[in-house]
């Protein structure tokens, strides 16, 4: 039994509570400044409003000022913000963090610098917040569907194998099934990449809703197409970051990105750019949501050009992910490049 | 303009029809002698009655026994049939098939040898019918959305570069979008696969079906870990047949997997599975289905020991598949090996 501190309460951190409950630790949850509603909630009832589900027994809910109190004797932090919530977290938990109290993130993101090289966010904190140890979470899971206790796999990352192990050892439950993985690179970059081909396969959805009754009944040889052309991408971008191919093979590519096409406001948004509807519409639409995929495709299509230039990439390799940020920053209506796709399988 | 005959007339040597006929060629389909049922139907009043639809005009439809008619002066074969149909066709059109017409095949399969070794479809029919040039299409491509002009990707594959494009110059269409690639093993190893591992996430489907409606709203979990151990486990035996292992990242791997996944029969057979019906009452109540996912399993799970004996393979490293041939072969309940997944990721 452990102490366990979660930052973040929105959908997955809070999730994680379950396996941390039912392994009987001591779980603290501690609300972003934008988490108020949720924290008054669960004091009010015990109910998560989004998880529409009472948290269970034992965990402590924190209002964001709570929070040196929250982090106080935690053996381990779980950080639960999204990558919109990274510089929160660095300024209001990072004085409080303390070495040999590893952080354990389920943020998924990159980070892209000036000249386009793209950092991975446990490498954004490690440089921000020298020693201290950031591990993250990669492959599929739907914070609801851990919420109800199914059978759910994971890979934990982080540089460290013994604190990976230690992780390991806190969190597995018999829902919650954890590999582990020192190839930061690899998991992290196909767990950010996910929310930017979710909405590509999802495009193909609305593409085939909006052509009427018979394109809904059959519609899955274009999913299947991008499905194909985004492991394609996931691939070359794992190389470029100098990651394990083997990644595009199991849990964090293609594992994660089914589960990202069945998971909600991904696809939501790319059915809604594949019916026709302009970005700037849809945006107005889904107003208050957190769109990770549109950051993540944003960040990627800034740095591929320099990282062109530079001679590490070759356009060519990327037309999907180039055309999402034609359709979510350039205005352009939907057109699939299919015959650009698999330059060099 | 060239003239094509299709041997084979269910689903998807029909589907052929289409890009075919788009593209202006003479057409000529010929059902097996366990599709007369189909070629009468067409005779009658051009209706396909497993694709519900009209074949396009110019079609033409023969009898198996008009086989020897049919091909003359052919420019190109293209086999229709299942995997069960492969021996019927040897026989059947082996004797009319002429070096310097390729035959293009629709097959999925693996053929195991007496010491385990595993042959791709077009290995065997090339051993019985030397001289003439066997290929293959693999990649997400449900019949009855060829058939209705969705957006299609596929690839071709034979050991010969040069007639991998002249095929593409022929089938190519706006809907219907071609890829080549000379490696046949890990193209049809892939292509064979996914209708095992279908089934595997099938099983998934049905597992949360059986646990009620609040399984049926949250069941995405455990479909993308079977998702990813697919994955994996196709990669390994891409690796033993001698493929390249980028075929587990786009089309023939994921992308095909995807899309059977969705595509009916496999599915639902790995639905009942799921749901607790042992595999002799769902093949009585699927009596007359074409079982490519059960032919499969059973080749390969007898396959792999023998290789292993060999210390070609370890058998830790297909936990899943291995699970499937139980419960198909051996009578078991359905139990997923959740924590002997991904030995070495």
């Amino acid at each position: 039994m452990a102490a366990v501190t979660i930052i973040g309460a929105v959908m997955m951190g809070t999730a994680m509570c379950w396996p941390l409950a039912d392994r009987a630790h001591t779980v603290r949850l501690v609300g972003t400044p934008l988490d108020e509603d949720i924290i008054r909630s669960i004091r009010r009832d015990r109910t998560h409003p989004r998880l529409e589900r009472e948290i269970p027994p034992g965990v402590e809910p924190f209002f964001a000022e709570e929070l040196p109190e929250a982090v106080q004797g935690a053996e381990l932090i779980i950080s639960g913000v999204s990558s919109f919530g990274i510089d929160w977290f660095a300024q209001a938990a990072g004085p409080h963090l303390q070495p040999g109290v590893p952080v354990l993130s389920v943020t998924k993101g990159l980070a892209d610098q000036p000249d386009g090289s793209l950092l991975t966010l446990p490498d954004v904190l490690s440089r921000r917040l020298p020693g201290i140890s950031f591990n993250a979470i990669g492959g599929p899971c739907i914070a609801h569907e851990l919420a109800a206790r199914r059978q759910t796999a994971v890979v934990f990352t982080g540089p460290d194998a013994e604190i990976l192990s230690r992780l390991r050892d806190l969190l597995a439950a018999g829902y919650y099934h954890i590999w582990l993985s020192t190839d930061v690179a690899g998991v992290e970059t196909c767990a950010a990449l996910k929310n930017a081909y979710a909405l590509a396969v999802g495009l193909a959805v609305g593409m085939m809703e909006a052509a009427g009754p018979d394109g809904l009944a059959h519609s899955y040889n274009p999913q299947a197409a991008l499905f194909g052309q985004s492991c394609y991408e996931m691939r070359r971008l794992v190389q470029l970051m100098g990651g394990g191919e083997g990644n595009v093979a199991w849990l964090p590519g293609p594992g994660d990105l089914y589960v990202t096409v069945f998971g909600g406001r991904t696809v939501r948004l790319g059915k809604m750019l594949g019916q026709g509807m302009p970005f700037r519409e849809a945006r107005r639409i889904l107003a208050g949501v957190t769109l990770e995929s549109v950051e993540i495709v944003t960040r990627v299509a800034r740095a591929l050009p320099k990282l062109a230039a530079r001679g590490l990439v070759d356009l060519a390799d990327f037309p999907l992910l180039l055309h999402l940020d034609e359709i979510l920053n350039q205005d352009k209506p939907v057109a699939i490049p299919w015959e650009r796709f698999f330059r060099a399988p």
